[in-house]
């Protein structure tokens, strides 16, 4: 391997695949004919907010920890995340009865904390500054010896969200397009990969915030750009691209939109006035990015992959007068 | 029929179905592991919120406007509401392209008046009493000859809605109950009418909120008590019974449990916390009776409908500080 970066194969997916069907939801593709008018495109959104813990990253985590052999998972799995991910080991974990430590920074939303309880995880609590975070993390593993999961960079992960995209190919024919957030990277890079192995003609299309440019920056500078004072309303897409998931994304990627959060905000209520889906923003800026108006996708076939659901439904990002 | 009210038969509702079955959608059944600890039981949600125009609504509309003879449809059709059976009807008369007038008081919502419109229907103001509402609808009748489509005390509405229920019990086998919320009763007499042609076991429990408790205390005095002044955030649920829908109900329904509005908002939080979609307090109703403590249902397999999703998102019924 000699520094080189391999990428999972196709084989390396479809091995996921079978390895998560057990245990994750074949989620629906949804339309709406209101917002394909409003849209000018044919939209099929692929729901991974009706996932299990509400989130494509139950696929990847799944897919980990079924993958680690029976010595290695006696000891547990552990990582550091507040977000889908922590969830997302944590259910996994459960499904293989081993023990799961996510280290979370102390002044984590209560409602993450005890979703992640609810999931039998132990919680090791840290300051929030990554540096604190990583040294919580590594004391976790230096005591237990579980393995390490990471949220994105590693091929594991990345074979495990690509079976979203495989699913959707698979229900919906003739896309032209194929459209994910890009936060670390690992949801795009597994929606390259599976474009690549099993769809000649569909692009691949990344949206992030405005506010949180560093893919589209790294992109453009054809190195990884680290994720600096990010200012978006999409939680989920804050941190910076891993290195796996940038050399996938670097070769396949025809381009990353930069989308305004009040774009974001109101494809996020579309969605849920339309669909009647519960949807988190970071899964809402592809559609954001669509209705600021991408003039090579309009009258365009394209799946947007609905990344996530959990969202604090007492702070809906709107504010009409009661 | 000298006076008697005939009820809807099996071959009604299997007409209904085929008839309705390309213009709306076959639900899916969500189930969630965290709800069924909290209720107790096994609950198979029946996704009505996910149906066209977003309620049951859509199936006993489109089944009248669908059932009209060539003669009769040309003059289009026509009712009284503001609520989710204005919508359905738009629909349905737009599928059949043919006119539809919908009378609706002054005050009714903006976003209500807009959606009926989204789908071709003309719109006929009136003052917000029943009586200028059944004046209004008389004179559109009178002058355009349409087809009134009454919204649940009529055969082919009620054939109409008893088909979730049909295909609830064809997805899910050995279900103890079914619950729907009751209003006028057309979804709650269709779902009697299917659970009795079609399972020997199941029993129908309706909800009804406590402010606006007319179905329990009309099953009680053995006569149709007239909805007064009602007092609930259940918006689809204050009319008072329908002459055939009481027939059907007194006649086959197990209980009509009252909720309080307080059990219903949490079982509506708990709905698009877990399942992750968009539901209306109307739709609530039945978990919230399952919340507030139903001994003999404990541990039992239960079909809930979920009548509808269409909810103003700037006003959810919750109020933390943001």
């Amino acid at each position: 391997m000699s520094g080189d970066i391999v990428h999972p194969t196709l084989e390396h997916i479809r091995a996921a695949h079978d390895r998560i069907r057990p245990h994750v939801h074949r989620t629906p593709v949804m339309t709406s004919g209101s917002i394909d008018s409003i849209s000018g495109s044919s939209i099929f959104f692929k729901c991974e907010n009706l996932q299990k813990v509400g989130a494509f990253k139950a696929r990847g985590a799944v897919n980990a920890v079924m993958s680690l052999n029976e010595n290695g998972a006696k000891k547990g799995v552990a990582t550091h995340s507040s977000g889908n991910h922590a969830q997302a080991l944590a259910y996994a974990a459960s499904l293989r009865g081993i023990p799961c430590h996510i280290v979370m920074p102390r002044n984590a939303p209560l409602v993450k904390v005890e979703a992640v309880r609810g999931y039998g995880a132990r919680i090791v609590f840290c300051e929030p500054t990554l540096a604190a975070r990583e040294e919580a993390l590594e004391e976790v593993v230096s005591r237990t010896k579980a393995a390490f999961i990471p949220p994105y960079d590693d091929p594991r992960i990345v074979a495990g969200q690509a079976t979203a995209a495989i699913e959707l190919f698979e229900d919906v024919q003739d896309l032209d397009a194929v459209m994910t957030p890009v936060g670390g990277g690992g949801l795009l890079s597994g929606t390259c990969l599976a474009a690549k192995y099993t769809s000649k003609r569909v692009a691949v299309i990344a949206a992030e915030p405005s506010g949180a440019d560093d893919a589209y920056r790294s992109l453009a500078r054809g190195r990884i750009v680290p994720s600096e004072d990010p200012n978006t309303i999409c939680d989920g897409l804050l941190t910076s691209l891993g290195k796996l998931n940038f050399d996938i994304i670097s070769r396949s990627v025809s381009r990353i939109v930069r989308v305004e959060d009040a774009s974001t905000i109101k494809a996020m209520r579309l969605i849920m006035e339309r669909l009647k889906i519960v949807v988190e923003p970071s899964a809402c800026v592809t559609l954001g990015a669509l209705l600021e108006g991408q003039e090579d996708l309009l009258g365009k076939r394209i799946g947007i992959i609905l990344s996530g659901g959990n969202v604090d439904l007492s702070k809906l990002p709107w504010n009409d007068p009661r």
